[in-house]
């Protein structure tokens, strides 16, 4: 016989697997946030991950092989894409169902997104986010909603108050500094726009190098720069230095809520007295809030995202994470949002003006994660199901009546369903982290009783574990009860655990 | 000005929106069906969309454009795809983590799927699942649990016991069968179970066209067949014909659960003799549990997936279920699942013979949904927020205040968001399904009361409403408390919902 070549067990690069307490994790705080968002009024829609190319963006593949920051498929004679965020099917989705629907729209959704980027450390092709939008309203009261919302979901998830902070700019003050520099071309201004944004993970040096010729990263990849001239970048690098109201440790976001603009800049261009105007609004409305110091002034807060139009808004972690090998990490923000009042535009003449927030699932899990005894403060169950030693399948009766008793009491549990013996079983419970394990055997069935192994307890190898006399050795965490005493017996255990 | 050409919110082809309670309804039927899969001992995983093409079955797209029933994309040198099960890409985690897993190794994942076929009503192109497998055991114990794990979590989910059944074959029966026959190519074999498999679907003589030279379907596709001559068809189509327990009523399913497999074709091979005596085996244990009416053996069942090697199941709603516009359609099941023992040596040495169960959130939802009342007696609420309407934004002070008083307890409320005025507002109520909306003017600052408008009785269209004074004229429905009470009376207007 010819030995079959095996596969590689894979993953694609920037993807990622998950299990485990992780996961337990996701569901619930993703509970937490869509009971919140329902508090707030928000109702839940679910789009597809399939979007037609051309309505979510002009990242419309040009080539056969699509490589332009989207997954995407020619589907018969049409170009479609997988989603690289909520809030362009959204604008799809109202569009749609414009005249069926509320007005403001208020909706949540939670899914995945992709992007066909250059993967990197904690960097991936696809994550999960979970957004709330209000489509279809001028009211400043909407962006005062959001940046709360944010706060409040981050809150309830079990971020404390001093453990995060939003930042809270608007893209009409980007732009309007951009009118002093002199720079009024559309595509220009959003090219600067991306560069300012990676401010945080590249720090003033990076950040002049894409205003200018372009930036060489670690690996070798080259980075197209904007093309500016040396003043303009002065220029920029000066606003950027001037307001940036936080050092390193990010301390002194902390008690910077009052809003103070650099009166310096106050006469920039009417664009930015606008910009001003909207943020002096919205902050005087957040004064009345319980999150009035969570929410601060960032005049350096640009965000990437080409959309936005007014105020803007990004939820960063204010204690240190750490990567999987314990190096703290430039973490980034955990969510965000802002204004985009002319998306809608581009299905319908009715305008749409509107407002979203976005929390990064995997991220704020991440952080979460790191915060000390996280998961037993919040009883997040770290072990496995009670496991029933299988001796002989000729009678399953009694192992099925042992089984109900816990389970119909919602105690996790089986029987165990591999092929091996004793020792192969309590290796098993090992590895599951089972809280115990039941024996039921010939000396049991004779007196109707029921043996129990506490692996909690005098916990012994199972390794050195081969037949049911050495199981039977460590007597200090067995006991032999009453079948109508299982059940007290094991809820103990776990009790303990 | 030159108007902009818009853009059409379509969707792709076999992709679709949902929204309101259908989504309350599946993040609840969600978890309810992993509490219970917990409480089985399963432990959850979550592997990524995409997985590399190789990994995951003879999918490989071999040409530029994926058309192979799979979704596939040229990922530098490789191809990858998106998962079209949970099933294939449990085989490559498993492998890549064989060491540290337990064995067997139980787990649960959710998640979408996605299949690049032609898209029917009631059929698309993507779709949620939720899988349990016991991976690295031969023991029918493991089957039995599948069987009972599927049975238990539609229970669980509100189908009531005469309202499923779950036929299980064996694969290695209809194999057996096929060695009768004179068929032993094992790619053959495959398509005549796929034909087979239509058979609930097309009827016999759908089937009977499959098996030889094809079929046109409605729209004038054609499927090429298998190509068997007149003997073998016949030879299978009396095996089918012979074998089915059910008529299309589906009545002859209740009471037929015990094991009765037709002596006729006992002897068929020595491949069908062990096929049911692994049916028998089953069958005996599930004898013992209290879904032994809803688990019966259905001859005729086949299953299209090619990787199964034993037993294998599916479960049907015994109800009938009306399409959208109100037509009886021919259902499917909502679930099902079998041994495959032979997909994890894909990529290991080390055999894993494996069982699982594959639930289809979508397909149980549409049924579930139609079961009387079925929103009503689960609570699912159908109606939106409490309303704050909003006259004068210059001290929200007050109108922040009554939103705590709501929020902080739970009820579901928000501040009118948009640019509307009173008509508007009461519009929005309308539309979101309100209970109630709260007045917060003038009048009711001087005496420090709200008024409450209960939009649940006395229902006046919000078409005639334009002013205050309009709204006021309906008193029946409309009340004013004091600040203090507000909060009992709110709760009031929502329990008479």
């Amino acid at each position: 016989m010819t030995k079959e070549k095996k596969l590689k067990p894979n993953l694609p690069s920037g993807f990622v697997d998950r299990k485990g307490n992780e996961l337990i994790l996701k569901d619930r705080i993703t509970e937490i946030i869509k009971k919140n968002f329902q508090l707030y009024g928000y109702e839940q829609i679910s789009t597809p991950s399939f979007e037609v190319s051309e309505n979510i963006g002009k990242f419309l593949p040009d080539e056969d092989r699509p490589n332009s920051g989207v997954f995407g498929f020619k589907d018969g004679k049409d170009w479609m894409s997988l989603r690289y965020d909520l809030t362009a099917p959204l604008a799809r989705y109202y569009s749609a169902n414009e005249t069926l629907l509320p007005r403001p729209f208020k909706r949540y959704q939670e899914g995945s997104v992709w992007r066909n980027e250059k993967p990197g450390p904690g960097r991936f092709r696809e994550f999960s986010q979970i957004d709330a939008d209000i489509i279809g309203t001028k009211n400043i009261l909407a962006d005062v909603e959001m940046t709360l919302l944010l706060a409040d979901s981050l809150n309830k998830c079990g971020l404390n108050k001093e453990e995060f902070i939003i930042r809270v700019s608007n893209r009409k003050c980007f732009f309007g500094m951009l009118d002093w520099v002199g720079i009024s071309n559309e595509k220009q201004r959003i090219a600067i726009t991306r560069a300012v944004d990676k401010y945080d993970r590249l720090g003033i040096k990076g950040v002049t190098s894409l205003l200018g010729k372009g930036r060489k990263d670690k690996s070798g990849d080259f980075t197209k720069g904007v093309g500016l001239n040396q003043k303009q970048i002065e220029k920029i690098i000066r606003y950027i230095d001037e307001n940036t109201l936080f050092d390193d440790n990010r301390e002194n976001f902390i008690g910077s809520a009052t809003f103070a603009p650099l009166i310096e800049y106050e006469d920039l261009s009417p664009l930015y007295q606008e910009g001003l105007e909207e943020l002096k609004n919205i902050f005087k409305k957040i004064q009345l809030s319980e999150f009035k110091n969570q929410i601060v002034y960032s005049p350096t807060l640009v965000r990437g995202i080409e959309y936005y139009t007014g105020n803007i808004f990004e939820a960063n972690l204010l204690f240190k994470v750490k990567n999987q090998k314990g190096q703290e990490v430039e973490f980034g923000s955990v969510g965000g949002g802002g204004r985009y009042d002319t998306l809608v535009s581009k299905f319908s003449n009715n305008p749409a003006p509107s407002v979203g927030v976005s929390i990064g699932l995997d991220r704020l899990l991440v952080g979460i994660q790191q915060k000390d005894n996280f998961f037993k403060k919040n009883k997040i169950e770290n072990f496995g199901p009670i496991v029933i030693c299988l001796f002989d399948q000729t009678d399953m009766a009694p192992y099925y009546k042992i089984l109900n008793t816990l389970r119909s009491s919602g105690v996790s549990s089986e029987i165990y369903t591999g092929d091996g013996g004793i020792k192969a079983q309590m290796k098993y419970a090992d590895r599951r982290n089972s809280p115990a394990v039941i024996l039921y055997g010939e000396n049991e069935a004779k007196s109707g009783t029921v043996t129990i192994k506490n692996l909690n307890v005098g916990k012994k190898s199972s390794e050195e574990i081969k037949t049911r006399e050495d199981w039977k050795s460590n007597e200090s965490a067995q006991t032999t009860v009453k079948l109508e005493n299982l059940l007290d017996e094991i809820k103990k255990i776990i009790k303990s655990n």
